[in-house]
């Protein structure tokens, strides 16, 4: 590593600057990907790498801001060298907070070495000569089995992966729980998937290794899976050592669903309620009704209301039939962990029986719908038929539209100006759905999970 | 292993029937990849993997008859058969001499994964839609590298891998010697890469396995490249840790000397001598006159008088300068090794200064009409020009044109039915360097290297 | 593992009794070594492996009151039983705390066979027999270089060994410091050994496993020290995984000294400043005037008054010369670790030139008056000599045991009895000597460092 | 490694001089432990070290002639320097056949160290002051223990360990059959263990190593045991992997049998006929009834006779009982293999019913008789007793001893000085069993398997 340190021109804060040579899955790349993958580093990529590489550099720094690391390193920039021998990239102005005594942190380099492998295998993989595939769903499903097994994540291993979710910004006794949870997990001999920010991504992690430790577990998994929309606001966690960076939300939430043998679900925000609606949509389809999922909500016993408002507007939508699909445990660890490991030696007979693979989840079936991207437009929200009698599947699917769009309309840029624009969002459904949709969404406002300016207005009118 | 052992009905030898589920590349499919892998092994390419498969099973065996194994199992087979979890291969009527009371060797099994792995990789990423690809030098190039990369041949190692060539059918002493060179490469730390057959093809590899183990070398690598056409005739030997087929000829050679960090050739018949032609044509290039690679043409003593004739001939026809690139050493074994060793490490630093790979040699140049097949019509033997002057590289390209063309009119059935149907080649070429092709053909009938029946007669008239 | 989990009859905390079978040092025993290992367990071994186990089996609980395991599983025993094959250990009524659904965690597993290994290697090597030879100094460091070579703990590694001394109890301030410190050591490759206790003794293991984990360190090596005396008291913390049971707190103190490359010193209580004074007193000797040894004394800014109070008892009594062996440095962990690596890198360079071992510092002259227990009888405190203008080296010696005395007539009960019997030590010295030790113990009392109940009384009168 | 390569002033064989620095077992030892070896190297144990070491610095060689090495290196010398990092051994005029480019071959560097480490282990631990201990029968067990754990022979793995006996200079047809023994053997997983010298001990090596490679077996063991008195003689062969040097024949014999999980004996001398007879007189001691130990005699069609005849030998004296402890199999190695398999399957689980050990036989009852010498006196001689109606284990002892001394008297140089000086011995025993005797001994003459110069005359009267 040859490199400099020095006061960048525009910040006060150290940088960096240096030559790395990656190792691992970018080591052994013909010519021509070298080619491509450097073309692509220059073209429309560029801005793309840079901003995630950067969200990989400050890894672990406390900032909540997305944007504060681009306009604290407004001089950092990434070159991807091609050499006959392999890649060399070259880092101008980095962060200095990612070396020591002027050597990149090892791990740090290996998530800096992810995010280039994987934009890389998007960029090539998933270009323009691909898009008929990628209009089908098993073409879709391949694309996010090609990215994971180029990123080394699937292994031959035995079921033991437990995917978490939650909010990224919990209090500190929530933020306690995850990491007294991920500890019995790991005690367990359970690995940890999650979306690699803060808050309830990081807690389980964090847990688990020291569990790890005292169970000397060799090598233990903590895998971080994110997109590029989110990682420069979530920074990889230190404690990730396996990432990948899916090319959207979608493949993002399929990646979890079929790598995970469980699913722990924390108190998060609004966000976090659609994943939950999301994995409900799917498990309740006739074609998954067979396959065992363990899927768990917990927290401790302040975020109980949280569970218990969730719990009763699936009640009320999607039956009991859905509730039965997941598990509440409040405040017991011990218990979270022990029903999880109990249902991942069910995932283990089911696949085997059914001859199975162990790392990727073939045979959940997940429609096309789901693995598309959703825009909130008045048109495509006033195609929302919130009702009672609908095949639950398809009102979950629904309800999961619906949230987001209405999580736009409140929070989000384009959706704030599409409501100011052309007024509230006109959405079809029955009216006792409607006000428990609208009862949760304030009760998120009340408990702080969901950001808002001033007071909470509905963007939507309902029509009966 | 679900297996019974039973007499084939229409054989006398010992056979087994059982199922097996492959590790290593094969291990972490996609659905799609295996069900491309299940078509492509039912339909035309069937018939390839069974004689591949068999040439596997009878690993080993002393046979010298391409056509033996398969009419002593005429009952075997081999299905491929899909799993969601993966693959399992159906063996019936298997050779029992593959087997341990009653599992599968697993040298054996290793080699089996291997010739399914290569003729699947040819089959999904070789086929009708990349014809386009494998027109250019650089496609052929790539498909070469994708196909060892996929086989994991490619390791970021040092540079150590010495490729051995000679004949399969050579004497008692010559065969000993073979295995001296190897022994004394192996206690240099030196691994070997051959064609994987008998004779030339085994012995450095015998030789370096007993050197290996005094250095207490962890893991040795024997790599056999060969191609369908041939691996049934030169069965892999029961060394060989890493197997690769490759799709042909043209790319097995492609493949050995962009593999190989230098090249031993042992006294042959005459497909060696056409080997030697080959990469003296491709070193000969002014593209290539700066690249060191180490080439060595080493035998014992009573095949002094082989290397003189070839020698002599390469001195007539290419000059001097062909001569300088390679070195002949008589009965010295050591002195071979260390030549070599001291030859590796100046590609070593070639290499590093280059800033090539040391796992591929992408800096060597291979023409086109090296990575395309020659077909020895009437027409083509015809269109050769065999004449001084002519820059040596193209000469040697079609000397050895010439070279194949002849051996095909005396040997092969193909070859010599145009023979009888339209006459003798007219080949065009000054006198003298023809008259020294036909001594050498004689020289080669002599020391019974080259078989014929009934007495030499040569198939060509030279056309002045 | 057999197990039954119970209730203790005579305890409210839930106990696990089962079987276990060790492995690592214990695993190859002769069936001598195996019977007198079971006879010293059942002798008056016994009630000493059983504090010890009990130590090791409530690992990582918060209770501060060494009586406190003792009381909480009152009916727990451990019995070594002999097997042909080896050893076999019972726990009977073991705290359910060390155990995961019936499993004793596996890192809790290799302490508890740590425990038994050291007892048994003390028991049957420094035996009756033994006596003479462990009368001599030479003798005595074998001893402590046996009972480290059974316990694997000597390896051909690079220095890279940092050993952190300081205070069990400090606040939270300080051991987020020490946390701070041990995670920038473990940046720059650094592992770490404590007396593996609380406090200082944890706080950098914690910090360098997150450091380790991000510069992917494989094989980190958390080893604590202790001795049978204390480490009831000082249950071994969770992080450590390498434990050693010296057979007294000398050996103990030898252990540190010639195993660690470097030593920190963290703020701590009287003991502390013992082992400042024990370091200093060697490192004074001429025979270790050439000798690098890294000396680093650092805490928070609050810790600042703390050792500005011993450097200036220091240069009162040992002069600049002592002074210059250690360095403060203050609120700055980066620079501790850098100036800690920079040292041990001259340590290595040492080692080398004089041919010296890595593993083992035998170059370090300790005399047999710091190998030997010190006996604060009125006697013996008598005998000191306090006085400006003797050399450093015995003055240390002496200041060490006057403040061993000292703390034993304030706070230990054989101690604090023999002064009530007795009267106040009498204790030879310069006044000025005398009174800078009252100020600093006095200091000491004020910064709750040293627990008195009442006012605190000098225990000692100074004679002229 | 600090070298060079001269020609020995005195020798015209090539010669290297150098230093190396052990690794392994030698690498950590104390300051005195350095001490006592260099002493013991330089004091009386000088000559066995030099004459150990050059023994395997000529491993490999084809030389039939124990005094040969010493006078083919009359000027080789070996030095144990004392340093603080621990050894260094100098090497002087050492063989150069053992260097690769100046590198002494790794494997035989071990060799050398392991040679180093067991006269060291003897000399320190088997020392004048334990001649008390080495005089009980347990004592004596103890010492084959500890020199074998100290040479990190013993593992915890599952029992696979087949122990090969049988003649150093054999036939070609023998020699192969041993290797396809060894084959066998090796394709079942079954590790080798023999006397470490050419013929039957590196024939059953030679073919394992083949099948192992073909199993892809990670870490075969090629145990070798020898002893001073031997090891010049029959010189390592090139393939063990771990050499182990017992102080003497009795305890060489006993580390056979109680590391060996079956024992197969090929054809070979008189020095074969005795190890059969020793291992007999332990099996069929009434303690040992219930042991399960595979025993097989085993040779290709040429050698059944050999075998015939000492079947006859057993039954006649010892009886059918004795005879059914061995399974005697001609020319048919993989039912060899099989049965030796099947053999320490149960030899398995009886140890684990035991509750004994994997890596040492300490079930197996050997009696103080069997661990001391003989010393064929005439005194010695008389005091036998060959009847019939003697219980059949102390009868086996007697006719050992019988057949050890008829041998001295008729080749061992002590023994035929005896003979002339006090004429035969005289034996006391029934006519029939003398005469089976007198019978078998002069089979092996004939058999070439004994060599005597002139015709064979009877050392021995029979006395009734």
């Amino acid at each position: 590593m040859d490199n400099k340190r020095t006061e960048a021109a525009t910040a006060s804060l150290p940088v960096v600057s240096t030559r790395i040579y990656p190792r691992g899955a970018l080591d052994i790349l013909s010519r021509d990907e070298v080619a491509r993958l450097k073309d692509a580093s220059t073209g429309g990529l560029h801005d793309l790498l840079r901003r995630c590489a950067l969200a990989v550099l400050t890894s672990g720094s406390a900032s909540d801001d997305p944007r504060a690391a681009q306009e604290l390193y407004p001089s950092f920039d990434i070159q991807v060298e091609q050499h006959d021998r392999g890649l060399r990239i070259e880092l101008v102005n980095a962060p200095a907070m990612a070396f020591v005594d002027g050597e990149l942190i090892r791990g740090v380099a290996e998530l800096l070495f992810a995010v280039v492998r994987d934009l890389a295998w998007t960029a090539i993989e998933l270009g323009p000569d691909e898009s008929e595939r990628l209009r089908t769903s098993a073409g879709l499903t391949d694309a996010v089995f090609g990215l994971l097994r180029n990123a080394r994540i699937l292994q031959p291993t035995e079921p033991n992966l437990v995917v978490c979710w939650g909010g990224h910004s919990i209090g500190r006794e929530e933020y306690q729980y995850t990491k007294n949870v991920g500890y019995e997990l790991g005690l367990r001999g359970l690995d940890i998937c999650t979306g690699c920010g803060p808050g309830a991504m990081k807690g389980p992690m964090k847990g688990a290794t020291i569990a790890h430790a005292k169970q000397r577990r060799r090598r233990p998994r903590y895998i971080g899976i994110t997109e590029p929309g989110i990682i420069a606001a979530e920074s990889p966690n230190p404690i990730v050592n396996q990432l990948v960076i899916m090319p959207d939300i979608e493949k993002r939430l399929e990646a979890f669903v079929r790598l995970g043998h469980g699913i722990i679900v924390f108190p998060g925000g609004v966000g976090t309620a659609e994943e939950i609606l999301y994995l409900l949509g799917i498990l309740l389809r006739e074609e998954n009704a067979q396959l065992p999922f363990p899927f768990i909500l917990t927290g401790p016993t302040a975020a109980a209301p949280y569970f218990e408002r969730i719990d009763q507007f699936i009640r009320l939508t999607l039956g009991e039939e859905a509730a039965s699909r997941y598990e509440i445990i409040v405040a017991d660890p011990e218990r979270v962990a022990k029903r999880m490991a109990a249902g991942i030696r069910k995932v283990r007979e089911y696949r085997i029986a059914q001859k199975d693979s162990f790392y990727f989840n073939w045979g959940l079936d997940i429609p096309l719908e789901y693995q598309q991207p959703f825009d909130p437009t008045h048109e495509a929200m006033a195609a929302l038929e919130l009702r009672h009698g609908r095949c639950p599947q398809d009102l979950a699917a629904d309800l999961r539209r619906a949230f987001s769009g209405i999580v736009a309309g409140n929070v989000k840029e384009h959706g704030m100006r599409r409501v100011e624009r052309h007024g509230p969002f006109r959405i079809h459904g029955d009216r006792d759905i409607m006000e428990a949709l609208d009862d949760l969404l304030r009760a998120f406002v009340e408990q702080r999970r969901m950001k808002i300016s001033g007071e909470y207005r509905p963007c939507y009118r309902v029509v009966a």
